[in-house]
């Protein structure tokens, strides 16, 4: 591909008329944007289609002459509202032809999931290539990608899946992509903080700031606010990835310098990760009592692969008769302090700790809203305990927002608490 | 404004850089997109353009033509890389005069607000106006929003700030943009369906989908796969919502026939809600022993407001160690069929079912990988078993796709079967 100009700048084109409904984002363009930034291209412009094919002509016509490299995700499956194809074919002036090798591709694919009867006809219609495009394999789909050709333009359609999507993103940025990008590294990194505001986050770091603004290369800083968490996004651009994340890492060794141990991850993993290596590290088992949190955080430690090696059990104990039979928490106990409460959370922790032979136990229980709060115990009020050999840690935290929110912000604090305890 | 053209297409452009970036999403579109259809106003492209002028200027230029309405978001603040008003009045042809009124108004927020110093003279920027542009006052904040009549054509400058965006919006819909809507109501249903794939429903639907589109009013419809789920959406744009309410009563109908019992909702219900409100119904309680799941069974059936009324309780049994000892499996079993087998299954959902007394148990066990599968059972292979007064039903599944992707599958077929035998 010598010759060929790189490919500096890029749009991405979401297609779908659900994308254009009240209920749905494109998150598919996020992806794509952090393989694209991370090979130094720059995105410049998104859009949305919906699946009408003079639209969807209409935004790729608009953008291809405005950038080097136009990706399309979506529309590239078997019914009759999958446009993309037939849309870009048309903007460059291209015959759609039938690659049989993909046809038969698809139809082992039907055989071998043992999907019954014969491939559909429709499904043809995912064999339909430009003429002249380059046909990007798709191991967990039936619709491969396309790479045409357009003079010193790329034009990139890729299946709307995001499993399909995501693994054929990395072949080409790791192949095809790679050859063409500029010789600019864009790296970024995340710092993951929890238990503290997003000002107070952002006003700690002010110093920070301005000495990013003059280093060289810059350092761009985002803060991001999640429920839970709050991100510190950094970028450097460099004219390399090792010079860049040279400079990365200095960055990111001063945020955490000055934010101390509310700093859980800097290196992309998530609190149940951090926690899950935590544990392996040490040769630590955990079981969870849960009651707000309703098996949330057994899923979140589960959702790690080989979890297995540190998760002993859990249990959901949402009744206050299931906390009794399940981990043993006395009636009385629950009768004396109501079953939102540090003593329960702590005997929920106990219980589930001795029950199960884990080094830690956890308890939590906590009113997930949005019915059930008092004055004294308004929704949100959590108490949650974390048991080990050494004693018994327990703290009441009191979450904003809807059920799922709380919940899910109730599963971090736990989660977070036993991080602390365990890095010591 | 009469003998004007109603609006009847609109697009939706929102700036800024930061919604270039692999963080961030366009969420103003969404709640733009609720009003505009709500009056009956179909949103047939979107756009993203960061902050700068020509980029903004050329999406502009190559939308208006193509829609009635284009409304943009964001841009509007007094720094120099808010560049809405410049782009929009360049591609109208307009020249930006300064709008006295609105520099008062500005002036005086500084001073009521009681901010330090006197307005920065870089918010006069934000009183620029294109000539003959109308303004819309903005009570949350200083920058105003802009009406520009061009030709049949509106385009209507909206601020980025969700709470200065939103209020203004209502107002429009209330006034200026009511008085040019086209009457006609715009109303979506979504049928959800499970345990079917996407090519199958589509296939099943064709008879439907000629029918639709021959209707009066036209019946439109898209089909979207997720994991565990297809959703059809179906749209109707009839002259009065009742009207399309109506029509798409019998649409749902007649696809909730074609398609049978793998219709789990109609009505926007997720499967746990749907779940839930079955068990109300009968009044039964339900518990759940989950090895492959990890909980997240449990969590989405306590997602549920007021599920205590039939959750009775939830164990997470990893361990084969757990599965003995917390649902009584025997040993024995484990080690002749394996811990992923349909006797296992069973013994897990009839030992929950016995221990917590509750009408339903489940159980649940496979192997959400990445590592752990066999020739024989590769992973994705799960076996479920629901177990009832009447006796115990099991199945045994293969999902695909990564860890994450086979537990949510998991719990969905898990649900399915509860709500197939609940709901007889």
């Amino acid at each position: 591909m010598a010759g060929l100009k790189a490919l500096e700048r890029a749009a991405i084109v979401a297609v779908g008329s659900e994308l254009l409904t009240p209920s749905k984002l494109d998150t598919n363009s996020l992806v794509i944007t952090e393989e694209l930034n991370r090979l130094g291209i720059d995105v410049v412009a998104k859009a949305i289609s919906g699946d009408d094919r003079d639209e969807l002509a209409a935004v790729v016509r608009g953008l291809l002459d405005r950038v080097d490299l136009l990706i399309t995700s979506g529309g590239l499956g078997p019914t009759d509202d999958d446009v993309t194809r037939e849309a870009v074919a048309g903007v460059v002036n291209r015959a759609l032809v039938e690659d049989r090798e993909i046809t038969a591709r698809i139809r082992a694919r039907f055989i071998a999931r043992g999907l019954p009867g014969p491939m559909p006809e429709i499904n043809r219609r995912q064999a339909m290539v430009p003429a002249g495009a380059r046909v990007i394999p798709n191991p967990n789909g039936s619709a491969p990608g396309l790479w045409i050709d357009e003079g010193d333009h790329v034009v990139l359609l890729l299946p709307g899946p995001p499993r399909e999507l995501r693994p054929m993103l990395k072949e080409l940025a790791a192949g095809w992509l790679k050859a063409r990008a500029p010789g600019l590294a864009m790296v970024r990194r995340v710092v993951r903080v929890t238990g503290r505001i997003e000002s107070h986050v952002d006003e700690a770091l002010q110093p920070l700031y301005r000495e990013w603004e003059r280093a060289d290369p810059k350092v761009a800083a985002t803060i991001l606010a999640t429920f839970g968490s709050i991100e510190l996004h950094l970028t450097v651009r460099a004219p390399s990835e090792r010079a860049a994340a040279a400079s990365l890492d200095a960055a990111v060794a001063a945020a955490a310098a000055v934010l101390g141990s509310h700093v859980y991850s800097t290196d992309g993993r998530s609190m149940e990760e951090v926690v899950g290596d935590l544990l392996v590290e040490r040769g630590l088992h955990i079981a969870v009592a849960e009651s707000c949190t309703g098996g949330l955080m057994a899923s979140r430690l589960t959702d790690v692969p080989g979890s297995s090696r540190y998760f002993r059990y859990g249990v959901v104990v949402y009744a206050n008769e299931a906390k009794t039979t399940l981990v043993g928490v006395p009636a009385a106990l629950i009768g004396e302090h109501g079953a939102v409460s540090e003593p329960v959370a702590v005997a929920m922790a106990e219980g589930v700790r001795a029950r199960s032979g884990a080094d830690l136990g956890v308890g939590v229980t906590g009113i997930a809203g949005p019915t059930g709060g008092t004055t004294d115990k308004p929704v949100g009020t959590t108490a949650i305990a974390v048991a080990t050999a050494g004693g018994t840690t327990v703290r009441t935290f009191r979450f904003h927002g809807e059920r799922g929110l709380v919940k899910f912000q109730a599963s971090q604090a736990a989660l977070d608490l036993v991080r602390r305890l365990v890095s010591g």
